[in-house]
C-alpha cells in the first residue's frame, strides 16, 4: 500500500542484493524509518524486537534471515543454527517455524555454493505469495463491501476493525484490511472504525498510521466505544483478522474481538473474519482449548507515546501499588461470527464452512 | 473510607469553620493533595477542573461553593449570582442543579445574616445524607457478595466494574464499591477486576487507587480482558453505576458499560448496576432517548502520566493526523441487567421492579 503516495510493502530485498530492508514499526506512527537487515543477527533483532510483527511478515523477515546467514555460512551446520536462531525469537509464532520449515525444504538438498542465490529467491516468493494470499481475501471481502456501498447508494460505508490485520501485518494489503484497501481503491466510499486496541494500543498505533498513509478516513474510538457506535447504527460491518481459527471455526484473536463480536450480534451486524488457510488449526476443535497467552503488567501500567518536543517517551498510568493482568488474546465463539473471508472465497464460519473451501 | 488507614472523605469542612478541604482528584494516583476551598471561585474552579467529580460530590462541592459565596455576599443577588456561577461549571451535571435548589430552598428565606451558617449547615447535611444513601447501597449490596461467598465456601469472590464508582466519586462509601467495601470490612475475601476505563481512565487511575489505599485487593485489566475473564470463569459478579436510569430499567453509564453487559448475559454472570434514586429521570422511558455526550478527541489520542523522574506529562499515542471520536457514554438496555442495588433495597431492571421501590 501507499505512505504518501509511494508504494510501499512491509520487507523487500535491498538494492544490493544482498540484504532485506524493512519499515521499523517500533518508529510508527512517529517516524517512517527503513532498516537495512544485512546478517541473521539484525534479522532475529528485527523479529525479536517486535521491528517487524505480524505472523506472515514474521515468517517473511525469518525466511529473509535465513538468506542472510547463508551469506556468512552456507554449510548445514550454518543453516540449522540459522534456523534455531531465528525460530527462538518469537517461540509461539507459527509462520515463523513453517517459513524456516520452508527454508530448509529448498536449501538442505542444494550444495553449500549454491544455497545464498536460493535462499534469497525463495525469500522472494515467500513474500510474493504472502502477497497474492491477502490480495485475494482482498478480492473476495471487496464484495461485501461493494453490497453496503449498493445499499446504501453510495453513502459512506462504515467498517470497524480491532488490532491491525492491516498490510503492517503482513507484507503487502493485509487481512481484515485488505478488503477496505480494494474498496478505497475502487472509489468506493468508506470510513473505518479504528479500535485504539489497549494495552498495546496497534488499532490508534498502527492501523491509524497504515489507513491515514494510503489515504483511507479513519476515525480511532476508545475500545469501549464500539458497542455504542452499533447502537447508534454507525457501523455497516466489522472485518477483523485472527491469530488462530479452529477446526470448528472459533476465533482467537486480541483480546477484546470477543466483545465487538457480542455487540454485532446484539445489533445484527455482520461480523467478518479474514484470515489466509495458514492460521487455521485443523488439530483443535474448540476455541476453548487454546492457551491465551500472558504478558508483561507493564504493557498495562504504563503508555508509550509522543511528548510535545518530539521525544518518546513511557509513562505510568496506575498506581504503583496496583497489580495489573495482560492476557493478549480472547476467543470469539463461531456463532457470533458472520463468516469466514479467506483466500479462496467467503465462508461460514463451521467446520463444514471451512471444510467446503479446505478439503 | 481509609487512605493507608485514615478515614476519609472527599470533602470535608475546614478546621477553620468558614472553608472546605477536598482531595485534589486531578493529582490521583500520583499524589494525595489536599485543597482548601475558601471562595466561590475556589469552589468552582474545583468543579471545573475536576479537582472533584462524580455526581454526588459535585452537588456536595456546589452546596459548599454556595456557603463560602455567602461569606463574601449574602444578600439576595449575591446567593443568585453565586448559583448561577456553579451552575455553568458542568452544564449536565444533574447533581449539581439539585444541590443549587437545595441550598437556594434553604437561604432564600432567612435574612442575609443567618445565610452563611445555614449555608454551611446545609451543605454538611447534603454531604451526611449521601454517605447514608451510600452506606445503605452498600448495605443491601453486600448480601449479594456474601452470597457468592458462601457458594463458593469462602473462595475470593471476583467482582468487575468499570469506571469509578467508588467512594471518590461520592462523599464516602461510593455506589457500586459500597457493597465491596462492606465485604471487605467484614472479611469476606474480595478481589475486584477493574476496567482501566480508557479513554480518561478512571477505572486504573481512581478506582485502583482507592481500592489499594483501603486494602482491598484488585488488578487492573484493559478495558477489552472483560470477556475473557468471563468466559474463563474469572468473574462472579458484575457491578457498575449509572449516570443516568430511564425509568424502564435502561441505564446509561461510562463507554464501554454496554460491553460488559453481553458478555455478563453471555456468560451468565450476574450484572448489578448500584444507583441512588437521584440518578433516576422518571421522564425518559427509552434509554436510546438518552442523548450521548461527546467529548474531546484528545483524551483519546493523548494520554498523562507519570514519568520515571516523578513528574506528570502527557503523551501523544495516535498518528497527528489521525481523527478521533470520545463518545462519553452507552446505554445498556434493562433486559441485560440483573438487578439495581438501591438505597432502598435490589430490585429488577423494569419499571415495575422500580415502581416497586420509588412509587
Amino acid at each position: 500500500m501507499n505512505i504518501d503516495g509511494k508504494p510501499y510493502r512491509t520487507i523487500w530485498p535491498g538494492a544490493d542484493g544482498v540484504s532485506a530492508e524493512i519499515i521499523d514499526q517500533t518508529k510508527l506512527p512517529f517516524a517512517l524509518e527503513i532498516v537495512s537487515l544485512r546478517t541473521l543477527q539484525d534479522a532475529a533483532h528485527a523479529i525479536a524486537s517486535m521491528q517487524v510483527r505480524g505472523a506472515p511478515l514474521i515468517g517473511a523477515t525469518a525466511a529473509y534471515g535465513v538468506a542472510l546467514a547463508m551469506r556468512e555460512d552456507a554449510s548445514g551446520a550454518g543453516l540449522a543454527r540459522a534456523c534455531d536462531v531465528l525460530a527462538a525469537t518469537r517461540p509461539t509464532a507459527v509462520n515463523l517455524r513453517w517459513a524456516l520449515d520452508e527454508m530448509r525444504k529448498v536449501l538442505e538438498p542444494l550444495a553449500p555454493e549454491a544455497r545464498t542465490a536460493a535462499a534469497f529467491a525463495r525469500a522472494a516468493e515467500i513474500c510474493d505469495e504472502d502477497v497474492e494470499t491477502c490480495r485475494k481475501i482482498g478480492e473476495h471481502g471487496v464484495g461485501l463491501i461493494e453490497a453496503h456501498a449498493e445499499r446504501k447508494r453510495g453513502e459512506t460505508v462504515n467498517v470497524l476493525t480491532h488490532c491491525n490485520a492491516g498490510w503492517l501485518a503482513t507484507v503487502d494489503w493485509g487481512t481484515a484490511l485488505a478488503p477496505v484497501y480494494m474498496a478505497f481503491d475502487k472509489g468506493i466510499s468508506v470510513h473505518v472504525w479504528v479500535d485504539e486496541t489497549r494495552p498495546r494500543n496497534q488499532g490508534a498505533s498502527l492501523t491509524a498510521f497504515e489507513l491515514g498513509a494510503h489515504g483511507v478516513p479513519h476515525t480511532i474510538v476508545a475500545d469501549n466505544t464500539g458497542g455504542h457506535l452499533m447502537q447508534a447504527g454507525l457501523v455497516d460491518l466489522c472485518i477483523v483478522g485472527t491469530d488462530r481459527t479452529t477446526a470448528n471455526g472459533d476465533v482467537a484473536n486480541k483480546i477484546g474481538t470477543y466483545l465487538k463480536a457480542l455487540a454485532a450480534k446484539d445489533n445484527g451486524v455482520q461480523f467478518f473474519v479474514a484470515l489466509p488457510h495458514s492460521t487455521i488449526d485443523w488439530t483443535l476443535d474448540d476455541g476453548r482449548n487454546i492457551p491465551i497467552e500472558q504478558r508483561d503488567a507493564s504493557e498495562v501500567t504504563h503508555m508509550t507515546g509522543q511528548l510535545p518536543d518530539g521525544s518518546v517517551a513511557t509513562v505510568a498510568i496506575a498506581p504503583p501499588g496496583s497489580a495489573a493482568a495482560n492476557y493478549a488474546f480472547d476467543v470469539t465463539p463461531a456463532r457470533l461470527v458472520t463468516g469466514f473471508i479467506t483466500e479462496r472465497g467467503i465462508t461460514v464460519a463451521s467446520r463444514e464452512g471451512l471444510s467446503l473451501l479446505y478439503s
